[in-house]
């Protein structure tokens, strides 16, 4: 059949996935964990199982689930939303934005989105019928330059899609940069897609400039996160979407037809998990950030240049002293000659940085496994 | 926001689901079963998730399943699809229908739905910008009218799509049907999706037709089954779809970017339980059978009429003898009134035969519910 997705391959998470196995290669490359689940989510959903919650859950999630999500927001970020007509449940963070897409962006309708940017996006924009324009952010500090962005608005802009903390940058927005988002929007009919899913996992201090925290960005907005990454569960694919009522409406009609509605028995876990220990979610940044800490030491005995990282649980390396294959090419070499997968950046780009020589590591792995890496990288 | 979906509103299977809750009704409307999913699979299911199989599933899904379904429908219908390339894992039935419709349907295509048809369907398509064509099935046998379409078919036809067993009413298409839907088909380019998730639910030794049985339908089509149904688990919304290479890349480049991959730990689940319990699925039938046949014959002591019910889960009603409502208003009337949940056709038509007085009622339930049930219908 002609194919009305041109551009999209097999996503880069796969390939060099397979490539990992079939090189027995020690894997930073697809963000995922390697350690457990919280023992009692596995409990909480094994019950939930044994009590016969195995039926149809509410379209948009169950009660107890929304109320929990609505509780913990106003924790976080000082605003709750109604759960009832504001939060959706979705399978994962995909798609939530996914759906979001589907909703609101009409064919000829043009959506900025910040490269580098994670890939889902762009063919959901495509499927609707969209035009992506892409942005770059900075390439030393993958901050957004709003200058270009506000050059890049015009009036057929329907959507403007932003992540952070940023995969695969870790990069998190500022004060200044929600500033300048709000001053950008005000007064447009432009609507605001925020992927968190990395929301919990920030360091040294820092704040997640959640855009739930700022009444003229969510009254716009699709907020999406992510159970998968807060809970070290990204296969059990469950999320979901904060937005305004209207909003929501739209957005629950594709997921009504799209899933209708998500792994019920997780719904009941996750309902429970996150009012009995919220402490899960609070500590997060700090026990990554001791990972963190702990790869970026030994990336210093390594030739590999650690770049800043802000938030999330990726590590960008800067691998020039070592190599001048294109990241493409050294990510693959790097699999299959020295054993470590690692994710190249040019797949997050329209149009790649000339001369960029960067490297994704997921640092979401247990001591053993960083150990196992590092000893491999030591050796470039 | 304007809406890109002005004609969706609430499912009727939510509203009635409601309506019952609210009102105390027994729930024969939204169609699942009220009974226990086999202990081996919750057991299977926990014992994944202990072993740590909570990250990323492939997109695809985990090749044990994949390769436990690529046997089974051998075994089923003689032959065997190739687990890699043509076998996708979805969040339910409904996921895969959806990627399948945004996957070769263009804007301005057509698509053939037999009317009555499920209300997932013309969405998927208003989203992907086609055009839904409407033929009726025969409103008294659901038979469909291969003459009428024919007569639909144009140019623009991309993509017809067929349900057998049938919901609402069970009607199953006859080897007669597949002659007529091959000659159809013959020398065009047109896409078939074939929704069989009611494929194990046949009664009185009759067959079920699968698409997969016939090389030159099953060639063009998309077919989709549900592990919700067969495993009475409707709520883990595990499904697949079954289509020839080089439409199941186009599938797959949605479901990539839709959801991406399922919750992991139940592929597992059923990977072991396909296998190990094939008669699960070869008994399903016998199992129905007895719910079918002992809730008909309560019908009978009621004022309702009971259609003759081939395949599926669902008992179809005449109910002119007790009220001359339209379907909305009766079913509505008998949730409130008379506490029994129905589901009215109404909302399965573009243009509902003028006078029909048919409720849909889920038999997928304990013999004391339908008792309940059959104890409320019969003061009517
Ligand atoms: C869906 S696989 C990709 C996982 C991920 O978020 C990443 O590696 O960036
Ligand atoms: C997704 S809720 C509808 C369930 C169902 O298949 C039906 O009742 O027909």
């Amino acid at each position: 059949p002609e194919t009305k997705l041109p551009k999209v391959g097999t996503t880069i998470f796969t390939v060099m996935s397979q490539l990992a196995v079939e090189h027995g290669a020690v894997n930073l490359g697809q963000g995922f964990p390697d350690f457990d689940v919280p023992a009692r989510l596995i409990e909480a959903l094994g019950r939930a199982m044994r009590e016969g919650k195995n039926q149809y859950a509410p379209m948009t999630g169950i009660p107890a689930l929304r109320q929990a999500i609505a509780a913990k927001t106003q924790r976080c970020y000082g605003y709750r939303p109604d759960a009832d007509a504001e939060i959706t449940v979705t399978s994962g963070a995909s798609e939530a934005i996914f759906d979001a897409v589907l909703a609101v962006v009409c064919p000829g309708d043009e959506v900025i989105v910040l490269d580098p940017c994670y890939d889902c996006y762009e063919p959901a924009i495509d499927l609707a019928g969209g035009r992506t324009v892409h942005v770059p952010l900075d390439p030393q500090t993958f901050a957004p330059d709003w200058a270009l962005i506000r050059a890049a608005v015009t009036p057929r802009t329907r959507l403007l899609m932003i992540n952070s903390p940023h995969n695969p940058s870790g990069a998190m927005f500022t004060a200044d940069d929600i500033a300048q988002l709000t001053a950008l929007l005000r007064d447009t009919g432009i609507y605001l897609l925020s992927d968190e899913v990395y929301e919990h996992i920030v360091f040294d201090g820092r704040v997640h400039e959640s855009v739930l925290r700022y009444p003229q960005l969510r009254e716009r907005a699709f907020v999406v996160s992510s159970f998968g990454k807060t809970y070290h569960c990204t296969g059990w694919k469950l999320g979901y979407c904060i937005a305004p009522p209207a909003l929501s409406v739209e957005l629950r009609k594709v997921h009504q037809y799209n899933t209708f509605c998500t792994f019920a028995p997780a719904q009941w876990a996750f309902a429970e998990m996150i009012e009995a220990e919220p402490a899960h979610y609070e500590q997060l940044g700090a026990f990554y950030q001791g990972k963190r800490n702990r790869f970026r030491e030994q990336l210093l005995t390594t030739r590999l240049k650690p770049l800043p990282v802000p938030g999330g649980y990726f590590q960008l390396v800067d691998y020039s002293a070592v190599s001048d294959l294109d990241d493409a090419a050294f990510c693959r070499w790097l699999t299959v000659e020295k054993g470590v997968a690692a994710i190249p950046l040019s797949p997050f780009y329209e149009t790649p940085p000339q001369g960029q020589r960067l490297a994704r590591l997921c640092f979401a792995k247990n001591a053993a496994t960083l150990d196992a890496a590092i000893e491999r990288l030591q050796k470039l």
